[in-house]
């Protein structure tokens, strides 16, 4: 049969038009499911609430990892089980206190020193102080200023690396980015020069009362000192008393310990591929938070949203062409020892790994998704704008996708990885801190990102190029 | 001098080139400003704090004009006065309680009726109970469903509308649209059947436990009778109660008035237009609030917002072009009078009013703009998206604008409006209630906003098609 150009032309846009059209019915019962009979929030409560934060190697993240999995049963998924892994255990310990004195001080009498006690929060991975660390605080805003300034002013010191966020950076994750090394390597740098310790602004906007936590690296070859943040209040505190001329001295006491490797778990759902049951496609987040708060948004958000885009999906009737994968990673913020985990064992059984989407930038309202992939796949993902647009989708741009995922690509150097993308505005208020709690995640918002979630598993099901 | 056609196009693009560069420049430094100097912030601090909610004909509300102007005065605008208008004046007086009364519960002994404190806001403008008004609670979910019920049903009783928000609208907006015509108009369709009262369920989606207040419409032909919200949850136990088939009576008391009319103001600040003096282009909010919370998101945010655009353009030593000018109406909650005080005083001037926008959708993270406007206005909006895109700026929409400058196209015809469209997620969490507080508003999504407008204002003011 021969048809015109004309005609070809024609059936292909019939064809497109068709997919197009059931696609939009697919996603809009996606999002009507999760906006009316969601289960994501009430996941998240549970999680939040019944077992509350679960640092790796904690008796909270063997329950979350039970809970997991029984949420994944429950949801009826082909496979349920568990991935071992062995991870780091960390104990923040029972003393954590520390006090500020300010010396020369012209509101008290005959300008005596005052002390007052700073609310603190241990670096995860630091060492105790092994009884009281005292010592004059001297400031610093890059770790190159260390260099600089040498033994002769750090030695003997406490090192306060004060750097602020950037607010003029729109996304607020280039302001972390900007800010970070000051946590992750900033004892060690100090300990090169002498110094007793490092306390650190925490990685935060503006004008808050609370540390926010978070892993810091020690180079082997260098003693390992004691690292705490203070809240963006202290840090403008003393940074005040500093421009003064005046000197400030800092006291720190805490009895944190790293212990022996745990033996833990990823925890994966799977639906088989009708058509392409060796190949994978897999949505995650990380089950492990730090132990402060409750982890909800960082990263409660990504499991529950995870779990249920592969839910609502069976519940939809919508038959997976490749094999679908929901991930609870064990261990994102302290060793990424779970990603890693998965990797390898993706790779040792033989499967073929086509795509991967992490959600892990906190449950708040959707923008749309980055992706690591070749330039026709950024077209293709660029390409699903219009099909999207009325759930208020329009970000859609090559980039930085999730740490559990990027593992992957050692092992599939084919592979197209995603990031779910929401707005970031508030996620710093309340990563690492006692405010990321159940209260502070919004119930739409969740499952508007679960429901964006799913919708991109199915597109990806479906339509994606390989 | 004569150009081939190339050159012309090369000139043009040359030209359209350098004018979008100047532009980017404005933009970046417009949201450098609001996002590191910005006083937005402090000022929704100052209004929400130390004024707090400010009814039309309120003591605050006269507070609120004197902030105002002081807030333009200090910024230094060429221009700064009060518009004199006519205000409503209705006040919640001193009593507000009521109580539900659950008949054959078996959860109570010998299934006695059990009696209940149940917490109502009153809705604005509803006459007082003059007593207590007791009656037993019919549910409806539509105004239709009345005349179906008929006087048989209804004559006597308190009728309680129930349709809840379709949670399925991503624009939360729609579906207050759906179900706000129970508030406004459910009064009266009762009256018409010998209702004693209404109680409404809260304008907001989910299981909240605060009432949401907002207006009341009366049909002068009809009684008068009691109207009050009740919140979603207190909605669901009642609907529950119902469904049981048990019966259950409302009893409430409360002594609203309205008292006479009260002298207030628009408050206006000015900068006058270098090329077009005589043309305006205007930025607003209202400053008057419901008479519960603070106001802080509705619409405490527009109001800084506005000013803030306006000062940030002097501040930057941008000139404008039109004459600019930041507009805070009054009584946009109960009467437009404001609106429509300006809109006639405008006309009346002799200007002419290009251009107007309006932010009344509270202080949350910017999605774009709508606009009521020519086919070529629209496309030039739609134009700006490669601009603003790094601002997370996507949503560029014909569609409904704002209250407030409603009324300017009675007078003038071929004005084009302009709404700020924020994110609309959480907007109806607080709406008309008292969690609409300053603490309920972030500070960076409320800076993006006010740089947002400030961009949208200097890009009309420089590009705008007329």
């Amino acid at each position: 049969m021969k048809i015109s150009l004309l005609g070809f032309l024609f059936l292909s846009f019939s064809f497109f038009a068709k997919a197009h059209q059931q696609d939009s019915v697919v996603i809009k019962r996606l999002f009507d499911l999760s906006l009316t009979n969601g289960e994501s929030y009430e996941n998240l409560r549970v999680l939040c609430k019944t077992i509350g934060h679960r640092l790796s190697g904690s008796p909270q993240a063997a329950k979350a990892v039970v809970w997991g999995k029984k949420v994944m049963e429950n949801a009826g998924f082909d496979k349920v089980y568990l991935q071992e892994v062995m991870v780091p255990h960390w104990v923040r310990g029972t003393k954590e206190a520390a006090a500020l004195t300010l010396m020369n001080n012209p509101k008290t009498k005959d300008g005596m020193p005052v002390t007052q006690k700073m609310k603190i929060s241990v670096l995860g991975g630091s060492v105790g102080t092994n009884g009281i660390t005292t010592g004059e605080v001297i400031e610093v805003k890059d770790l190159a200023e260390l260099d600089q300034l040498g033994e002769a002013n750090i030695k003997g010191k406490i090192v306060f690396y004060n750097r602020p966020f950037d607010p003029t950076y729109i996304q607020t994750f280039k302001a972390y980015g900007h800010c970070v090394d000051q946590r992750v390597d900033g004892a060690s740098k100090a300990a090169k020069y002498g110094a007793k310790g490092v306390i650190i602004r925490s990685m935060a906007h503006g004008h808050g009362d609370h540390p926010h936590t978070g892993s810091v690296r020690y180079t082997d070859s260098l003693p390992k000192i004691p690292a705490a943040a203070i809240s963006t209040v202290s840090a403008d505190l003393i940074a005040d008393e500093l421009a003064k001329g005046r000197k400030v001295f800092f006291s720190m006491e805490f009895d944190c310990q790293l212990l022996p490797d745990v033996l833990s778990y990823n925890v994966i759902g799977e639906m088989k591929g009708s058509v392409y049951p060796d190949q994978v496609i897999s949505v995650g987040g990380h089950l492990d938070s730090w132990d402060i708060g409750e982890g909800a948004h960082d990263d409660g958000a990504g499991c529950v949203q995870s779990m249920e885009a592969l839910r609502m999906l069976k519940v939809l009737g919508v038959k997976p062409r490749h094999t679908l994968r929901a991930v609870l990673f064990m261990n994102e913020e302290n060793g990424l020892r779970g990603g890693k985990k998965y990797a390898e064992l993706a790779s040792a059984s033989g499967e073929k790994h086509v795509a991967a989407l992490e959600s892990d930038r906190g449950g708040f309202v959707p923008r749309g998704f980055s992706i690591e992939g070749s330039a026709a796949q950024v077209k293709w993902l660029e390409s699903l704008s219009p099909l999207l647009k009325s759930y208020d989708l329009h970000y859609f741009e090559e980039g930085g996708t999730g740490a559990d995922i990027s593992p992957l690509k050692k092992y599939f150097p084919d592979i197209v990885l995603f990031g779910f993308v929401p707005d970031s505005q508030r996620y710093f208020d309340h990563h690492h801190a006692e405010t990321d709690v159940f209260e502070n995640v919004n119930k739409r918002e969740l499952e508007l990102g679960a429901a964006s979630m799913a919708a991109l598993v199915y597109l990806i099901d479906y339509h994606l190029l390989k």
